[in-house]
Order: structure tokens, then C-alpha cells, then sequence
């Protein structure tokens, strides 16, 4: 803020209000200067804010400003009646058309507070607060440990029930139990169980079909505890594998353990996702690979660091990674009509390397 | 797009591209123009999309365009190499930063198709597919009444199951699971179960907290069939209710049922929230009822037509409610430390009144 010369930013993300004040409702603005947190949040959410404002967790400098017609038109008289005259909003989490209203209305206003010859200024911002995120503090990786330790013991809870015959919606249904089981609030996406050909599609829905021997069944699920997510994928055999399953699944195996292996504070992301991609296309499975390497775990599912291909015009300044940070690892292999294998971690990155939040054999298990 | 003469509109609502194409994943982008509608979606998707425009449900005139670098690399690409000058985007789903980015590389580009003297122009539009989706046609409303019985359904199994001494979280469980049972996808929002002193919160979280006897219990829950939600929600008593849980909850009761009558085709959607409001407010409980009274039903699970008070400024253009369209009635009254009721139905617009898609009893059980 100070580097933009900002006297408030406006924080639009519900991640990035999470983030910096605990509120974890559907709907908040969050206007934060160097002094205080002007919080802005509708009548659902008073009692929740006023007893989070009493606990431990309360966020300091917050104001509570209760939404009166609407979001925007409560923020929008809240910037004009304030002294700020340098606004930053989080470019990437306003639409063109809010942004072109909340111009219309704060520019050009000239009620108490802004000077008669200026009015307010929406200046873009970038990436602000989550620069800030990616690098976890030593409270965010106890959670994570946790959370990853709890979904280890989905995981590792899970192998005794699958059997040749459930369908995978059935499945599906078993595993969002106990991720709640688990303690956690809900899971971090809608879980994977895709077998047979439909483990070829790396995004598929639980379909009724049916478990059947010689299948490969992808699992991927993850669960959010205490706001954070983590997030892991096992892919397992119904009876015994062919010889054809057990070359994919080793080589995924291979490209995943050189993935991890290249992980380290300092390493390129990119350097990461290659470790993976180069050890496939040795074993001659490159195409098979299409999506990237992993990605980051916090308040998103999905946020930075984003292990991927370096693209062709890739802005090297965030390439770095370091301590702190928490991602996935996993690659796969697919083959549209056969089917496919996926392997997943999650890491976090130390001082001097690595360590696994989750921690389930990647042997190839055949139920 | 004719008003506007627009030669395309790039749509990138993922609701508005299910609605015009049946693809349900999590990343597409539709350029549609009056013959085709150019479908960019990455590597996992491309079996989905090939197996889809095989089917009954294919979209006529789709032509598949595989996602290179990026999503909006391959729209910028796809833009700059087409001969469309007048380009629609849908202000309210493009991010400022996305539509400078966008802006940057496709105006002034005068690459093949794009006459030497013309740049591709960027105009913004407001809900051009979503003034389409708002009216729903025999197709959409078969898929809604078969989901409201199936919600209708759970609603009832759960009755015998709740008592004294089970926890928010177990029941929460309970529900979503029953939901999947049901045939639902997944549930359409995260299911409320609220007790005691927790009803009072419109939208609270299921907690540890354990069901005793004399609470009211607000239990809100959704489910998406076939790509539609549909939305419900009973307060229920554990135990005798006392004499004021009876007298909100009689007071909530009479309140929908007002506001229900009040629908039909011509009623204003202000008109039919002032009912529900003059009638909690007779009953002396206007200020304990803090949101709106309903929203629309459709791909998603809050959309339009929004059953709102009016307010100062309102645009009154969409103030009708017209036959097929969808929407929930759901007034309730809150009593912060005390507790609340919500009582929700979703209903119908007919060519001459209104027909409930959920049926379950609005009596006041006591479990």
C-alpha cells in the first residue's frame, strides 16, 4: 500500500477479508488503512462479527459499518464521507461493471471529508494480500500439519471399504463423510472417484457406475479445517492390476517422488513441474501429463504458488520458492477409453527442504 | 445482441455457458454469434465435450477450440483472428484487471480477419443471457418439480430421525448425505442446522452445539438436480414449544403463506415481499425479519427474480413476475440470544397464479 502511496484499500476477496480479520461469512467489504479496518457486513452477520470481535481471534482497528441499501452503496458513502483519497481495489475481484458504478458514484463527490478541489482516486492493485498469504506464519502451519494428518487418516480409512461392485457415487457419498467425520467444516471441493476409462478425465463426477475388477480408481478429495485447506489423491486397483496399470502407475509414482525431490527454499516452481514432466516422458508418457504439477493450499483450494510449464512469457519475478509455502504435488498420466493414474501430496516447504503434510503409502494397493 | 449490434458475445459466466451449451465443468469460455458458438475449454474437458455434442444434448453449432497457454490467450487468439469487430463481454463476470488485460491485447491488433482500418471493439452488457434464463421453459421446470418432490422427500425422512441430544454437525451430516441419496448431485449451498440461540443467525454454521429439548431448530437445505437447485427450509421444535416459539412461528407461517398468495402472473416482487413484511409486522415483528423474502431458482442457487423490499432508487423495469418463473418464499424472524424462525417453500409461476414445487407440512411439529 504504502509503495502505491494508498490511503485505504479495498478488499473485495472474501479469502483476503478471511485472511486479515476471521470473518468467514458470505458477504463482507473490507476497507483497511494503516490505522484501522472500516468492515462492512449485513445484517446476517452482526451477532457473528460482534462475538468474533469478543474472542481471541477479534481483528484489532476493526469498525463494524452495517450494509444499509446494499454493499456498494454503503461503501461507496463510506469512501466519500472519509478523508481517503488514494483508493486501491483488488483489480483481479471487481467487475468491470462494479468498478464502472463505484466510479460513477465516488468520483466526483464532494461531501464532507474530501477536499473541494480533489475527489476520490480507484487506484488498480494487484495481488496486494495474497502476496502476503503465500507464505505461511508459523500459526497457519499448525493448522495445515493437522488438517493434513486428518486426511492422511481419511485416506488410509477408506482402503478397507472400497470394493469391486459399489458404484463410485457411493463412494464418493463414504468419503465426504468422513472427511466431516474427520472434524473437518466441509470438503475443500467436489471429491473425484473416477474408475475404469473415467479415471482418463481428470476432472470427473462420481457417476453410478459401477467398481469393477482390473479398474484403476482415481480418489481425490480434500477437506477445509479451521478455514485451511489441504488436499490429496490416491489412485488404487480393483484386484489385480495389469502389467499395463502397474507401468503408468509407477511412472506417476517416479515423476512424483522427482517432483518432491526438487522441492526446496530457492527452487523454481516451474523447475518443479519439469522434475515431474521430464520423468514421464522418459518413461514415454509426456503426453499424457496435461495439466500442471500442483498448486497452492491455504484459504483457496487453488492459489499461488502454481507449480506449472514455464510459459513462453512467463514473468520470472515470483518464480522463487520459499519457506513457508504449501502446495500440492501431482501429476498424472491419462489415456482417453483405458483410464488413469493420479498421485498426491501435499508439501511444505522448510528452511533447509521439504516436508509432507500428508502421509499415505504410494504403494500400489490392490483391493 | 442484435440491440446492441453485437457480431459476438463472449460469455463468461460458467452458468451462462452451462445454460447455452450443457457443459457443467469448471472452465470454459462461449464466443457466440448468431450461426455457432466457439467452446474454448482446456485438456480435461475435451472427452467430456467430444462424449457431449455426441449426445441429445449436444449444442447445435459448437465448435471446439482446445485452451493453449491460457484461457485468455486462446480468446485474445481466437478474437484477433476472427472477423468479428462489435465483441460483447459480460461486464458483471470480467474482472477489471481481466478486461484491461483483454483490452490491451485485442484492440489495436490487426491480424488476419480484422479489416486494416478497424480494431476488435470490447462493449460491455448486462444479463443478456440471464434475462433468458430468468423465465424457465417446460424442459427446466420438469427437472425442477421432479427435484422439489425429491427435496420434499428428504425433508420428510428427516423428521423421525431428529432428537434431543444429537448435534447441529451430526444432523448437517445427515441431511447432505440423504440429499445424495436422493439422486442430487450435491447439496445446492452449505446446509444450515440451527439451534436454540444459533437460529437467531440467518446463515449459521452447523456447530458441536447438541439439540435440547425446548429449542427450535432452523434446518435450510438444497440440493441440485440436473444442473438445477431447488431450496427448503422447516424450523422444527425438540419438544413442546414454548408459547413465544409458537407465536413466531405462527407469525412466520401466516407471513408465507400472505406472500405466497400474492404470487401470480402481473404481481410486482416488491408487492410480494410487502406482504410477507406488513404481515410479520401486524403480528408486531416487522424488525426481527432482516432479509429479503425470496430469491430465484434455476442454475444457480440465488439468481433472479429477487422477491425484495423495494428500495429508493429501484429500477422498476423488472418488477413483474412472469409465468415459469422460479423463486423461493422464505420469510423468517430473528431474536438475537433468543432464537429464530425461517419457513421456505419454492414456488412456480403459472399462466394464472402459482403452484408449490415443495410439499411439506408448515405445522408445527414437535420432535
Amino acid at each position: 500500500m504504502a509503495a502505491q502511496a494508498l490511503d485505504a484499500l479495498v478488499v473485495t476477496s472474501l479469502a483476503n477479508v478471511l485472511y486479515l480479520t476471521n470473518f468467514d461469512g458470505s458477504s463482507a467489504i473490507a476497507v483497511v488503512t494503516a490505522e484501522r479496518v472500516l468492515f462492512i457486513t449485513d445484517f446476517r452477520y452482526l451477532t457473528t462479527m460482534s462475538d468474533l470481535q469478543g474472542s481471541p481471534q477479534s481483528c484489532p482497528g476493526l469498525e463494524l459499518i452495517t450494509v444499509g441499501e446494499s454493499y456498494d452503496e454503503t461503501l461507496a458513502a463510506t469512501l466519500a464521507t472519509s478523508a481517503y483519497r488514494r483508493v486501491g481495489f483488488e483489480a483481479a475481484h471487481v467487475s468491470f461493471s462494479r468498478h464502472a458504478w463505484l466510479t460513477k458514484k465516488v468520483t466526483g463527490t464532494t461531501s464532507n471529508g474530501v477536499t473541494p478541489d480533489g475527489t476520490v482516486q480507484l487506484i488498480p492493485t494487484a495481488g496486494i494480500v495474497e502476496r502476503a498469504r503465500v507464505r505461511k506464519d508459523h500459526y497457519e502451519l499448525e493448522i495445515l500439519r493437522e488438517a493434513g494428518d486428518r486426511l492422511s487418516a481419511v485416506a488410509r480409512s477408506l482402503f478397507p471399504v472400497i470394493r469391486s461392485g459399489m458404484t463410485e457415487r457411493e463412494l464418493a457419498m463414504t468419503i465426504d463423510w468422513r472427511i466431516r467425520e474427520a472434524g473437518f467444516e466441509k470438503p475443500a471441493f467436489e471429491t473425484i472417484v473416477a474408475s475404469g476409462p473415467q479415471a482418463a478425465l481428470p476432472h470427473a463426477r462420481p457417476s453410478g457406475r459401477t467398481l469393477t475388477e482390473g479398474d484403476l480408481v482415481v480418489l481425490d478429495f480434500g477437506g477445509v479445517y479451521d478455514s485451511y485447506c489441504v488436499d490429496l489423491t490416491r489412485t488404487v486397483s480393483i484386484g489385480l492390476a495389469s502389467r499395463r496399470a502397474r507401468d503408468v502407475y509407477t511412472a506417476v509414482r517416479d515423476a512424483q517422488a522427482k517432483a518432491i525431490a526438487a522441492v526446496g527454499p530457492g527452487a523454481s516452481r516451474y523447475g518443479i513441474d519439469a522434475a515431474a514432466r521430464e520423468s514421464l516422458t522418459r518413461a514415454g508418457m509426456g503426453e499424457a501429463f496435461g495439466h500442471g504439477t500442483g498448486h497452492g493450499l491455504g484459504i483457496e483450494v487453488h492459489e499461488d504458488p502454481r507449480i506449472v510449464r514455464r510459459r513462453a512469457d512467463a514473468d520470472t519475478g515470483d518464480e522463487a520458492i520459499a519457506p513457508g509455502m504449501v502446495f500440492t504435488i501431482e501429476p498424472g498420466a491419462y489415456f482417453p477409453g483405458w483410464g488413469g493414474v493420479r498421485i498426491e501430496d501435499d508439501v511444505v516447504v522448510t528452511e533447509d527442504g521439504a516436508q509432507l503434510l500428508t502421509h499415505v503409502t504410494t504403494d500400489l494397493l490392490e483391493l
